[in-house]
């Protein structure tokens, strides 16, 4: 068991001594696999947006001053030195808005980690209990800090995913070092001090630099500190430290209250479908119309949702006209789900938001805000020409902590995102050796496994 | 000349739109001889600081995962890629804690603008006139986005030399890379959300760490701009921007006020002593008792200064051990600068922090806070062993915006830094090249000369 904090010894060295400490055959088994079940998910989501114009755009300026080809860049057939893997696969597994989420603090957790700790993992030819100890090792120590300066710190505008999660790839990558307690002290204040990410870049290419910068960069401070480069003592804690400057409410003893005890990692969270959590609900209740109860768009006369205040307030948009607008459409998205009976990266394709059918049943959706419905519920009635009305409830959606995804389900999500990148077969191999990862002798395997050929 | 901004544009988008047009033609010379001088200065601190084990150790981390050798590491044998070159060169830079300060907002503006700068304009072919005005046009930008954001921006704990850095060093390349406005709109807005650096790591080689970064991140953020990766419109002003999420207190007005009228360049100043700019009076009168008056050691009895409060504030530290703290004690400077006669790196070393004969003569050392004085003055007076009484004042001390370093003496300072590094012949080389940098076909030639052989 690891040791508990002491109130004599600062967060960011109890941080430490905890990331340092951390081994995998301590780690609760289903702590293990979340873990893996996360890994999953970051790899399908880096690897189906691997080839999207944030990705290409990145890699094509960044290639020209990169190093030797020590580690993948997933889905794609390019090798490069560990910094540029971590900065591109983070980019890459955030893309599609469909990576992870710790819904209690807005983090996405496993690009900044599991970016930055596989290029160093294969480059190092780490095992997969390495990989997975450094792993959770990472996730505690970010969602912890994120828990620290949250709420004040992302109401003023920062992206949290950026902020904190170099910290998470910082320890990861200290572990896997296997670097001493001082050293890990020093790579979290190198984190601290390069902590960025502000969510004015929301709608642009730039919301994904964030978890590519917070891996690149966390990987960055784990190398600085091994290489005796020092920083401060107490980076987080101190008067001019990240949570007094990030934050103007600080509550620091959530950083070590439980840490080896209760784990973060098991309330994360993954999406069934490409869009903000708030419309899930939505999309499970039309999914459910048309599946169970045979509802078509042609029957529909109108569907009323009764959804929680904050779908309206940000995704009550008409009359979208891209992709990227349509996932900010409610009613784009629930019309979509009754014509195709999903939310992915399809439905949320230029083309199908300007699909006429879907078009024109958006029109006969309705929604209001109702301040009774929690943030992962919905009520919905379908009202069909005929004269038919079907009523349902949606008390927990599907991905949210309650409803988690199933393997079956985040398996396939998986095959849909890689599929069209990598082949049917390949696709196969890599989630074949993602799912026995705390088997594997060595990570490079699996990393070759999620490149192109 | 240049536009002035109007009411109807954004700060990001005046800047941009301002960085994007300076010619080396339209600058007044005086800004031109100030460049000169500023990038002299800078390249010395960066030369002197090349073999400090903060230098030795962040490149011993990073070199494994560099690139080509496509650009020099001042006083160092080895090239690397443009990047870690900016990173390298910006730590450099700031090691000795030697380099500029604009006195108005606590920047050293030279470190991230010019590291970044040569890097890319060595790779590049460019001319010493397009690298002299981009280097004005970073300048100008960083100097600007500090004022925005003073005071409560660097009291809160922002190291702004760090956080406005990154956006001369983005100004500064995507003028050099002749990007159009809009792409360096978005070279500022990645340089907004990559903005980082905590005043907590005061004391440790992290403070270096961040005009390095600084330097690399605005240089992959004019990169990127130019490969099409996008970001906000609104980074600086917005209301999740640069500004409302890392200030309290927000001028937005001086980011553009005067641009292109008014130089902050101008106001820079350079340190004849390796220590913080407010001892600098004290070391200016002892140099003078000494130089002038002939006042020795032996012939001390006592010193009595009379300094601005936040001299006692910050350089109280009555028995320095080491040559850092040493840079923290009034009482240390200006007994070495009795016995020596100068206050640079040797005078702030562990040996003579600790000799004998210096710490003898700082026991006879009084410093008493005045708020009359200001912070550039000081009054003095000699009392020795016979009787004699030396009273002087000084009204702005050597460095200082109205008794500005000659260009003799900043000569003086380049040589005393480089020729332990490069020796003698080389240095001169070197320093005939900075000098007619404006006369330079390929920046190249000056680049490889403040290299080492």
């Amino acid at each position: 068991m690891m040791e508990s904090s002491t109130v004599t010894t600062g967060a960011t060295r109890t941080l430490a001594r905890y990331a340092a400490a951390v081994r995998f055959e301590d780690l609760p088994s289903p702590v293990v696999n979340e873990a893996r079940r996360a890994i999953v998910n970051w790899a399908g989501c880096a690897i189906g947006a691997s080839g999207y114009p944030t990705v290409e755009n990145a890699w094509r300026a960044m290639r020209p001053f990169a190093g030797a080809p020590q580690a993948a860049l997933l889905g794609r057939q390019e090798r490069t030195d560990i910094l540029h893997a971590a900065l591109v696969n983070g980019i890459s597994s955030h893309v599609l808005d469909f990576d992870d989420t710790h819904p209690d603090i807005f983090l996405h957790p496993s690009g900044p980690v599991a970016s930055a700790l596989l290029a160093l993992a294969e480059h190092r030819h780490a095992s997969g209990r390495e990989f997975l100890a450094a792993f959770v090792a990472g996730v505690e120590v970010e969602c912890r800090v994120a828990r620290a300066v949250l709420p004040a710190h992302y109401e003023v505008g920062w992206h949290v995913t950026g902020t904190a999660g170099v910290f998470g790839a910082a320890a990861a990558c200290s572990r896997l070092l296997g670097l001493n307690e001082q050293r890990t002290v020093f790579a979290l204040g190198l984190a601290a001090t390069q902590s960025s990410g502000l969510r004015e870049m929301f709608g642009s290419m730039a919301k994904s630099l964030h978890p590519g910068r917070a891996a690149q960069n966390g990987l960055a401070s784990a190398l600085l500190a091994e290489a005796d480069f020092t920083s401060a003592d107490t980076a987080i804690e101190g008067k001019r430290g990240f949570a007094h400057v990030l934050s103007t409410t600080v509550d620091i003893g959530q950083c070590t209250t439980g840490l080896g005890e209760r784990y973060e990692l098991l309330r994360n969270t993954y999406k069934p479908y490409a869009c903000g959590l708030v419309i899930h609900p939505a999309i499970d209740a039309c999914v459910r119309f048309r599946d169970k109860m045979g509802v078509t768009a042609a029957d529909v006369d109108r569907i009323d949702l009764a959804v929680h205040p904050m779908v309206m307030e940000l995704t009550a948009k008409a009359a979208p006209r891209t992709g990227l607008e349509g996932k900010f459409s409610v009613f784009h998205a629930a019309a979509a789900a009754i014509i195709d009976g999903d939310g992915g990266e399809v439905q949320f394709s230029d083309a199908r938001v300007n699909d006429p059918a879907v078009v024109a049943l958006r029109g006969r959706i309705r929604a209001v805000a109702d301040a009774g419905i929690a943030v992962d519920a919905v009520r919905a009635v379908a009202t069909l020409r005929d004269g038919t009305r079907h009523e349902l409830s949606i008390e927990h959606c599907v991905g949210s902590v309650r409803q988690p995804m199933t393997d079956g389900h985040l398996h396939a999500k998986f095959r849909a995102q890689c599929e069209p990148v990598l082949g049917t077969e390949r696709v196969a191999a890599a989630l074949e050796l993602l799912n026995k990862i705390d088997k594997l002798d060595d990570i490079g395997t699996c990393a070759l496994a999620c490149a192109a050929a």
